[in-house]
């Protein structure tokens, strides 16, 4: 099985630690391609840099389509265009977002997010509030630190990080931490063990629920919101985003 | 005032008619600039296209700092890129959607959406819960119609839409209708002199709203959410998205 | 074009002050028409005000009727009689607290509320949950201030209002406040001032979205809600009520 | 124990019928003093005509201080008032709709609402949101009939309502039926007899929950929201509603 | 009439107590028969040892059946086997929480709960959400107290409660408090008196609503949810919970 | 990797038929042990049946921990002693519904469920509303049909399922089908094939996200909600639930 592993920014450092925490979890027989797309952000920070993310993530989608992948993860904590490559492909698509709040209803009955700088927090609840996870998660907390100070200073970033989490467990009494940005995938395994409550990490989450459904053969379902998009002209530097007869065709 | 009037999608004839809308109703110190991005899909009738329409939308917004714009209408039933659109300029930008909901809300209890395809209707249905309208919103509809079928057989068009507004008055005990497409801006009149309810258009109800911001003085608030996106490379086709050190001067 | 904006109380100062603030923002064609009921308390601090009050609001649409009005603003932020006076006239309605929201949620993810006595909590917190506004407004602020004392002490009243409208900007991340009670009007500007993020107060925002409802020649819907009131006797104190024939067949 | 049970329109003849109702049900000690107001609408079929009623639902309250009363009801299927009221005594108010949702939950796990003309079903509507009986209460049913109908035309009212009543268990599959007015009273006990699940009365449960409150010697919490209404001049034909001194004593 | 009061746990001193507080406001004509389950846990503070004390509510329901028990209180602050008691039964079964929220509710517009340790808090969420009364209740506290510690040391959980009731009205602004576990009867009057608000305890609210239903001759609806339980066998040590038939047939 | 399936009831056949489904999509390396418990309903069509079910599954989970269990399925389509059941082990519990929702969640935008008896819809309703699962299953349908139906006329039930399924995919617009109760995975490979949109078996969704969770090494946080449950004594015939020394002290 071939998963690719789509890191919404254009920072191969952090696409690098991304894939290697998808691997770490990986099946035997499961590929890990992980991958930038060709334009985008460097970091994702706000809607702004999260609208022009996610065609980046439908132009690596519609290249998987004849590369032989089996299953995508969007790997940005804001699930950047889930929706949209989720009728693109009828291979099944996770977001690590929605992956780490099923994962963690699984094993705590409250659970929290510590995601990046404050300005994040919006998109989060509007997020939350979506997925109907308002009543499970009972906080949302922010750092102040970018998403590539992760890159530039781990260490540094892993103390902030590990007392927010710390505080998100003693004062908001969360029951497991959902980490708020691909990025933290690396600390995951070293606050849980310090601190003794399930921090979920959406990258892992993802990988595994991705394996899981093709596992089980399970595809996007094509009736009504995830039908292939309609065949149109798309324009200007978009044009070749509007060739979508393959895409149309394979789901009919 | 000058008002910029963004239809997300490529069709030029459609622009047309949604300036028209616009101009029909704007006071008399008022400019409209209609206009369509320069990439991006013919028609938006799915997330995919909504996605990668609002890029070309943020690409309009950006152009429109140095063009002595004081507001922006973003003229998708969809209001794509509201969100991401606001952190670009702290001149108020209105969508369709969300100002003919407003709009309803004062002059009906309940009301309810007719829309084009039916797969719109999640779309709808999600952007619905988000603005906290589930309560006032007592019916999406949709229609057999793509929405350059509007362009091409408006008289056909009308038919479908009229028959449907209708059952939705009399099925749903529907007190408005909101017109769930910019392509229904024309018949929005007829309709109403029909059927003796409020008959929303976005296009209408955001120009006059954003007409209102403005000669309130108001601008969008640039704490947190809407704060201007962080400075940061862009690379690939979006590189030119990325030269951001004046939007984000704007509002220091 | 007519405005009445109606002060559901009885104290003349503050409805002067209040259509001042109204004028301040009218077009060149509107005539604004401030007034007080003819009956009923001097400030509106309760449900059991509130509830008197609305018969007053009654009351002046009813009278306006005939005085040539073409909308109506209700200006007290518990928009007291709101649906009410929908039924009594087909020309628009709007009160001060909902056209404050709308117009907010136009400029801003997220805002708050500052009002007077602590105990209009519990009438706020119903209001902005029955308009579907609990996700946006985060926040609902009280001072130890009466209505009255605004007018009686300006000075120590906006010293109040500031520091509580600066604690929810600080502590709440309000990115807009709307100032919660009619009285507050004068104070906007200057706070938006000093403060940087819109200060929406409800008389100016209510009469910019009745002229806009005007403009647009909408008219309240008259199907199901709505309606005219049933004819029927009202006795005592309210037989003038009863006479509802002239306002029913208006609709008819 | 003495209940005044308020009938807030001004139908003596239906007032009647509410007495006899609260009689039929009411405690070996209890004495039923049912009342109308002195002023206000023969019936109450729109938010304009429980506007005005409310007031005469607060005179009649306010009287009932010096009449040596133990309770109130508020016998109209909107609960109008309800709110003010309970800050014009500390002695138990309690609606005829909430008592029977309240009743009905402990009986039944969904049930649904039958009530007068189609109009009353959004503040209906709005009433059970604000009670959080949403999801409890799966239909709201409206009928053909006009309050004073049923005075008029018992027998064919009743034929209206069992129908509809019927209709409801059998479509709804409503597990208990709340009769939507409190003309009603008299079919509830034919209609269960008939339809072997409970039929709920309001006039009759809110009696009940009104002698339960006094048993326990609950008095209205005098604490933020039902605190009494501060002291200030009313004017016009509402200045006897000021002299609140008394009202407002009584609880200090 | 005669009230069979389960305390679902096996501690007899609090079935006792439990007994007292109900006798202490039953009405003349009313015989309450208070119990304890033959087998389950000492006290209940866990989803565990919920589950099988539930097990013991409904056995104990089962034997009123034929003990001439007119109606039942399930005296546990979590309402355990509320749901599955009502289809073994017709005769009214209350719960003591729902039951101190609606009787809270015709006091208070806003009120809070205080409990025994703070694991019990995600129960009692997971409860006020089901019972749609999210709005109404502003907060839920926890003490550091097990339930058997009540039974231990009266004297020292009547001063940890004080201290956690007093804060809930100065901090939450709570305007009644809801006694969070059955030990907690005795202890509500003083309180009451002390602090000036409705204090409900669960008990005493439950008794009084049981003998309002049946004064009022209401049963359960047998229709959809409370039907009888299917019959079928049942093995192992619940083998005499299968024997359904006399149940099955009283409500058919 | 060794997974313990638990069928809450006593029906030996239907038991073999849930462990086959599991084994047919479990890993290589896992281990399936389908067990009933020893004493119970033979079906779970109840809030009565399913509360005493509940009690065999919890001991059923005591007694795996000395078994080398590494995760635990609940095999009824309610979830009947999930909460209880993660208290009782640090080792990962899931339920086929929510199991059942967040895999169909991942393939599908809006879904449906297809379940037995009528009466069992209020039973997942509240489940529904629990899991916070309302706005994406837009319709839950139920069959003339009883659990042991399934095993003694498997075609018959089989037609009865498929039209319904196929119902709610045409008139529901289901974008996914939930099998609503585990007797029905034996006919889900049919129907998913048939019908060409996912259908879900909760049995294999919860086998394979039990695999999911002990491949990432996730155990059940006992902070808080999930502690082990206090140490008591438990008398009666539940004497044995009692002795949770060991329990309590493998998560200290």
């Amino acid at each position: 099985m071939k998963i690719k592993v789509i890191n919404p920014n254009t920072t191969m450092d952090m696409t690098e630690g991304i894939g290697e925490a998808a691997r770490s979890v990986a099946g035997a027989g499961t590929e890990i391609v992980a991958v930038s797309p060709e334009f985008g952000p460097e970091s994702i920070e706000s809607f702004y840099d999260e609208q022009v993310a996610a065609c980046g993530v439908l132009d690596e989608v519609r290249k998987g389509e004849t590369e032989g992948i089996d299953a995508y993860v969007i790997a940005c904590y804001g699930d950047p265009g889930l929706h949209a490559a989720r009728e693109v492909t009828e291979r099944p698509v996770v977001g690590i977002a929605e992956a780490s709040f099923y994962t963690a209803s699984m094993v705590a009955a409250r659970f929290s997010i510590v995601s990046v700088i404050p300005r994040v927090r919006t998109l989060l609840e509007e997020m939350v509030h979506g997925y109907g996870m308002s009543e499970r998660i009972i906080a949302i907390r922010t750092l102040p630190l970018y998403v590539l100070d992760i890159e530039r200073d781990p260490e540094g970033s892993m103390e902030k990080l590990r007392d927010e989490v710390r505080r998100s467990v003693a004062e908001d009494d969360a029951e497991a931490v959902c980490l708020g940005c691909a990025g933290f995938a690396r600390f995951a395994a070293e606050l849980e063990a310090e601190l003794g409550v399930p921090i979920l990490d959406g990258v892992v989450c993802a990988t595994k629920q991705a394996e899981l459904l093709v596992g089980l053969g399970l595809k996007t379902s094509k009736r009504k919101t995830y039908r292939p998009p309609e065949r149109k002209r798309f324009t200007g530097m978009f044009s070749h985003f509007g060739t979508a007869d393959d895409i149309a065709e394979a789901a009919e």
